[in-house]
C-alpha cells in the first residue's frame, strides 16, 4: 500500500539469508545511503537476522550483493519530479532501477512491504513491479499550534509518510493558540505566545534535512490575516481591534487562546506596520525551508474586527475595496512579492483565491458539506481559472470518520469535465491533522493507519481503489507502522491502564473496540469544554475510528441474518455474553478507578440490550419490541464520556428481524 | 519511593476536586513554575479532572489556592545543596515548605506518589512529612556511545530520575564505538566517528536546561586515554600505535569499533599534540555544562599499545615513570589545569587515583567481585586518602540482575570504620547503564523500575531499607513511570508482536514472564556476536530481570511445600498446565513466525518437565527422579535465544520434596 501501478507475479521466490547484502550504482545523493542503511536495519529488526553490512557509505561497495540498486541521476525533493521505479525479484537476485534516488526510496518501501514468511524463513515473491504516482502532491498536514508536537513526533510521522509514499509535509506552525517557530529577530513571538513550546531554527533545519533524506518536502504555514491571536499577543499594535477609549491599551486586548473555534483577532490590513512585520517574518522563515511553496493560510477570516474598526472601513473606501474578501485579497497580494523575493510561490486555503493572484499560486481547497459547499468546488474552480490546486476536503482525519469515507473520496470530483491543462493543475491531495483534541500520546492513532489508505488514493491508479482489498492490507500496514516507531497500537493500552488505575484492562479494551470518539465537531462542543493544556487521557482518547469489534460484529450479524444456523447464532450470542460480562467486570474495576465511572452508563445499556436479546434468541423468550427500541436508544446515546457505541445499526438489524 | 526520612500519618484526607489550584510564595527560580505546571498536568492526566489552572507564571497568583507552596530562597542545582522539604496535608489545605525550589520539586514528586483513590474520588491522606537525602550525589549514567540514545530518550529518563529524586545525570558521551558531541572546531570527530549519531551543541544546551528545570545536574564524560577508538578514527596522529614500517599510515590503524569489549586504541601520553587536542576539546565542551565536575573516564587502559611503542617506553624512562599506572597518572595530572581553567574539578573512574591528584578530585569506584576486588574497596581507599568519591559497583543495571541484589547493596561497605571526615567524602552512588545490548526501544526496560529502588538506597535512611516493602511499592512506582512517558511496559509487547509476526502474543508474554536475559556478561560473549548496529528486536530484548511469573511461581511453590492443601497444589499445577498449553501454542504460532523457533527448545523442556510433574502430583504417577533431573537440566540450559528460564530453583524444591 499504496498499490503499485503495474505488478507481474512470477513463480518462485527469493529467500532471505543472513549473508544478504546491498550494493548501489549510478549517480546518487547521500540520501540513498541513509535510506539503504535504514532499510537494512528495518529488515534486520523484523527478521532478527542482523546482517553483517553496517553503514552503507558509498556506491559499488559490493558488486556481488544480492540486492542491486541502480539510479541514473540525483533526485530533487519536490513537486513534478520523476519518482518512478522498477523492481525485479528473481530467485537469487533483486534489482531496483529508478531514474533518481527518490524512486529508489519508494522501491525500498515497496520491497519491505513485499516481505513474506513461512515458519522457517523470510522471502520475497518473484515479481516485476513498475510504479509511479497518480498525483505529484501527496501531503500530510500537522497542526502544531493547538497542541504542540515535539520533534520526535514529527520525525516518526515523517518516517511513516515515507513508508506509504507521501511526499509533502505541510507544517501548520501558527494559529490562535500558539506561535511555534523561533525567530531570532522577533523573540517576543515565542516569549509571549508559545508557552515555551516551539521549534528552534536548528531543530527546523534538522527536521527539513531529515525529511529530505526520506524524499519529503516540507511546506511551512504561517496563517494570516485571521487565526492571529498568538501573533497579536506578542505584537498587538498590528491588530484590527478598534479602541474606543483613548486610554485603552492594545496590549490588553489580546491574549493567547486556550479554547478551540474561530476567533476575532485579525491582522490590520490598513496598517503599513503589518506588512513590515510580515516581510521581516518571511525574511527569517523562508531561508529555513528549501521548498518552492509557502503557505500563508488565509482561512476563516470572518472580518468582525474589520467591520467594527472605522479606520479600516475608511481604508476600504479609499482603496475602493467593496467587501472584506476584496480587502483580504488586497492583503494577500501584498504578500506575493515578499515571498517572490525568496523565490517562493504563494499557497493558501481557498479563501485567498482572487483573479489578481499570480498563476503560480496554489489554492488549497478544503470546504465541503460541513461548510455548505459541494466537495472540491474550489478545487475545480481554481483549476479552471488557471491556478494550481490541491484538495483536503474528504481528508480531514481529525473528524474521526471511518477510513472508508476517506478512501472513497476521490481527489477530482466524479463526473467533473476538465481539459488536460486543467487536470494537470490539480496537483494532488493532502490529509489534515488538526490538533484541538490530540496530544503527542495519541496523535499517531488519529493519523494512522487511516492516512495509509488515503495515500493509496493519492498514489495508485483509480481502477485499483478497492475497499475490500484495502481493508485487508491496511491491517498489515498498520503493524508495519508500529515497526517503524508509530505508537498507535501500544499507546491505546497505556491510556487504558491509566484509566483502570493499573488493573486488568481486558474489559476496557473490549469496550473500546466497539466505541468511537464523537465525530465531526461534536466533541468539545463550543470549543470551551477542553483547553489546549488539557492532557486528553480519557477513554475517548484511547478509542479510534473503525472500532474493530464493531466491524466484526456487523459481519457476524449479517451472516446470521442470511443463514440462521446454530453456528452463526452462536457467534452473535457470544458477543452478547462478552458484553454482559464486560459490564459486570467494569463495575468491579470502577470500585478502584474513578475514571471508569463515566463509561458505565454505556456498558450498562449494552449489557441490558444484550441480556434481552439473548433471552429472546437463545431461550425463546417472547420479544418486546418497544423495550428493545428503548434499550437501543440508550445504547445510541452520545451523552457519555465523549464516545458513541457504534454497534447500533447492527443491533437494529437484529431487532428488525425478530418476528 | 524513595521512602521519606520522617512521616506522620494523621486521620482524614484531602479530596481532590476540579477546583484544585496551586499558589507559590517566596523567592524562587523560574524552574518552580515549570515544575508546578508539570505537576498540575500529571495530576490532570491521572485523574481526568483537567483543572482550570493553565500555565503558572508568577508567585502569589491565587492566595486562596488549596496547595500553598513556600520557598525561602533560590536553589542551585548541584552537590551539597539543601534539598529538604516539608509537606503538611490537612483535610482542606496542603502546604509545602522548602528552603529552595529544588526541595519544592522533590515535595511535588512525593505528593504525586501520595495520591490515593477509592471508586469515586482521588485524595491525599492527611500526613506530615519532613524529608532530606541521605547522600548528596544520586546519579544515573547513560552510555550513549555504544548505542546512541536520541534526545527524547534522554529527556524522558531525566523526567523519571526527578520522579525518584535522583539528581545527577552522568552522560558517557564518548567511547570506542562513537563520539557523540558536536565540536565546532573539531568537526572531524562527528564526521568520521559518529555515523551521524551525535548531539548538537544546541541540543546539549537544551538538555542541560531541561535537566536544570528538574533539579538535575549533568556531568559529561569524555573517556580518555583508553576507550579512544572513536577519537583516533578521526585523529589517528595522537594514537599510541607504533608503526614499524615507514610507509605505514596511522590513518589505516584505527577504525570505529563495532563490537564490544576492551580495545587497544589509546591516546599517546608522550605526544604534546595529545594535550593540545584535549585542551581544545575541553575549551569547547566545558562551557556547555555548568556543573563543577568533569568526568575524564580513565578506566580499563591495559597499556598494550604503550608497551609495544618504543617511543613511549623511552618517554617513560626519561620521566622516571615506572609503570603504566604512573604514566597514566602523568597523563591525568596534565588534564587537571585544563579543567581548572574552566573552574571544573576532575572526576574519573577509580584507575585515575594517585597521590598527586588534587583533593577536590572525585574518584568513581566501580570495580567489584567481577573484577576481582572487594566491592567498594577503592571507595573506602579514596575517602581515606582525602578524595571525594562515589560508588557504582553494585549498581551496574546492564548486568540484568535482580533488583534485590542492587537494593541490598549499600554505598558504604558494611562494617567499614570511617571517621566523620572520611564519611563526608563519600558523596553517594551512581547507577550505570552501559549500552552494548540496548536500543532506544528497550533501554527504558533496563533502567526502570530497578533504578527507582536504587534511588531509595541513595536517598532514604538505612533503617528504612526493607526489601518486602520496596517490592510492593515498586510496582506502583513502575506504573507511575509509564504515566511519565517511560516505555518499559508498553514496548515489551511491541517487541513480542514483531516476534510473533502480529499473531496473538499471550503465550509469548507467558514465556517472557519466566525468562530473563543472560546475565553478567554472558550474553554476546566475546563481544562479537552482535554489532553496535544490531537492532536488538529478539525475545531476550523483550525479557527483563525479575521475571514476574517466576517470582509468583516461587511463592506458590513455597506455600505448597509448607501446606500441601488441595488449593495450594492447584495453584502449582495451574502453572504446569499453563506452560504445557503455552508450548503447544508457541509451536502453532511458530508456523508463521520464524523468530519463535529459537525459543521452542526452552518451552519444550518446560512443557516436558511440567507434564511429568503433573502426572506425579495430580495422577499419583510414581516419580522418576533421574528423569526429573534430566528434564530440569534442559530447563536450566542457557544455550537458547540468549535467555534463561528462571524457575529452576523452584522446580528443584518440588523435585527434592517428592518422596
Amino acid at each position: 500500500m499504496p498499490w503499485p501501478q503495474n505488478i507481474t507475479l512470477n513463480e518462485g521466490s527469493f529467500t532471505l539469508s543472513s549473508s544478504f547484502k546491498v550494493t548501489i550504482s549510478g549517480i546518487v545523493n547521500p540520501r540513498i545511503f541513509v535510506g539503504t542503511t535504514n532499510f537494512l536495519r528495518r529488515l534486520d529488526g523484523r527478521t532478527g537476522m542482523f546482517f553483517s553490512q553496517g553503514y552503507i557509505k558509498d556506491i559499488n561497495e559490493d558488486p556481488s550483493a544480492q540486492l542491486q540498486i541502480n539510479s541514473l541521476k540525483k533526485g530533487v525533493v519536490g513537486i513534478n519530479q520523476d519518482e518512478s521505479y522498477k523492481i525485479e525479484i528473481t530467485s537469487n537476485k533483486i534489482t531496483i532501477d529508478a531514474t533518481t534516488d527518490i524512486g529508489v526510496l519508494h522501491a525500498l518501501e515497496t520491497l519491505l512491504q513485499l516481505l513474506q514468511n513461512n515458519g522457517d524463513s523470510f522471502y520475497f515473491p518473484n515479481v516485476i513491479i513498475s510504479d509511479f504516482p497518480a498525483f505529484t502532491w501527496r501531503g500530510l498536514m500537522i497542526d502544531v499550534a493547538r497542541h504542540f508536537q515535539p520533534v520526535d513526533v514529527i520525525k516518526r510521522n515523517i518516517d511513516a509518510m515515507a513508508a506509504v509514499k507521501l511526499n509533502v509535509f505541510h507544517w501548520h506552525l501558527v494559529d490562535d493558540q500558539g506561535w511555534r517557530i523561533e525567530l531570532k529577530n522577533k523573540k517576543k513571538l515565542t516569549e509571549l505566545a508559545s508557552d515555551g513550546n516551539y521549534y528552534t531554527q536548528e531543530e527546523i533545519k534538522n527536521i527539513v534535512e531529515y525529511a529530505d533524506q526520506r524524499g519529503i518536502l516540507i511546506v511551512p504555514e504561517i496563517d494570516v490575516p485571521g487565526h492571529a491571536t498568538a501573533i497579536l499577543t506578542a505584537y498587538p499594535e498590528i491588530g484590527s481591534k478598534y479602541l474606543k477609549e483613548p486610554n485603552e491599551q492594545k496590549q490588553s486586548q489580546y491574549k493567547i487562546e486556550r479554547n478551540s473555534g474561530i476567533f476575532r483577532p485579525t491582522l490590520d490590513p490598513s496598517n503599513p506596520e503589518t506588512y513590515k512585520f510580515l516581510s521581516e517574518v518571511f525574511d527569517e522563515v523562508c531561508p529555513l525551508f528549501p521548498a518552492k511553496y509557502f503557505h500563508i493560510g488565509g482561512d476563516e477570516n470572518e472580518g468582525k474586527d474589520w467591520d467594527a474598526n472605522p479606520v479600516i472601513q475608511k481604508f476600504k473606501q479609499k482603496n475602493n475595496l467593496k467587501t472584506n474578501h476584496e480587502l483580504q485579497s488586497y492583503f494577500t497580494l501584498k504578500l506575493v512579492p515578499m515571498l517572490k523575493k525568496h523565490n517562493k510561490e504563494i499557497m493558501g486555503w481557498e479563501e485567498i483565491m482572487n483573479d489578481k493572484m499570480p498563476k503560480g499560486t496554489i489554492i488549497h481547497s478544503w470546504k465541503g458539506s460541513n461548510e455548505g459547499s459541494p466537495a472540491g468546488e474550489s478545487l475545480v474552480n481554481a483549476a479552471k481559472e488557471g491556478f494550481k490546486t490541491i484538495l483536503s476536503n474528504g481528508f480531514y482525519i481529525d473528524l474521526m470518520q471511518s477510513v472508508n469515507d476517506h478512501y472513497l473520496s476521490p481527489i477530482i470530483p466524479k463526473e467533473t469535465v476538465l481539459s488536460k491543462e486543467e487536470k494537470d493543475r490539480i496537483l494532488g491531495g493532502e490529509v489534515t491533522m488538526w490538533s484541538e483534541l490530540v496530544t503527542s500520546k495519541n496523535i499517531d492513532s488519529r493519523i494512522w493507519p487511516r492516512t495509509a489508505a488515503i495515500a493509496e488514493v493519492f498514489w495508485s491508479n483509480e481502477k485499483d481503489i478497492n475497499l475490500k482489498s484495502m481493508k485487508k492490507r491496511l491491517q498489515f500496514v498498520s503493524n508495519r507502522l508500529e515497526e517503524l516507531g508509530i505508537n498507535h497500537i501500544k499507546n491505546k493500552k497505556m491510556i487504558l491502564r491509566n484509566i483502570s488505575n493499573y488493573q486488568d484492562v481486558s474489559s476496557l479494551v473490549d469496550l473500546s473496540n466497539i466505541c468511537e470518539p464523537l465525530k465531526i465537531y461534536t466533541r468539545n462542543k463550543g470549543g470551551t469544554e477542553y483547553q489546549t493544556y488539557s492532557p486528553f487521557t480519557l477513554f475517548a482518547d484511547a478509542c479510534t475510528s473503525d472500532a474493530s469489534d464493531a466491524i466484526d460484529f456487523n459481519e457476524v450479524v449479517d451472516n446470521y441474518l442470511q443463514d440462521k444456523s446454530p453456528k452463526n447464532l452462536n457467534r452473535v450470542t457470544e458477543y452478547f455474553k462478552k458484553w454482559i460480562f464486560m459490564h459486570s467486570d467494569l463495575i468491579k474495576l470502577s470500585e478502584n478507578a474513578p475514571l471508569i465511572k463515566p463509561i458505565l452508563p454505556l456498558s450498562q445499556s449494552l449489557s441490558e440490550l444484550s441480556t434481552e436479546l439473548l433471552a429472546v434468541l437463545e431461550l425463546n423468550k417472547s420479544a418486546d419490541k418497544s423495550l428493545f427500541n428503548k434499550l437501543l436508544i440508550n445504547c445510541n446515546s452520545r451523552n457519555h464520556a465523549d464516545v458513541e457505541l457504534v454497534i447500533g445499526d447492527s443491533f437494529k438489524k437484529i431487532i428488525d428481524n425478530i418476528n
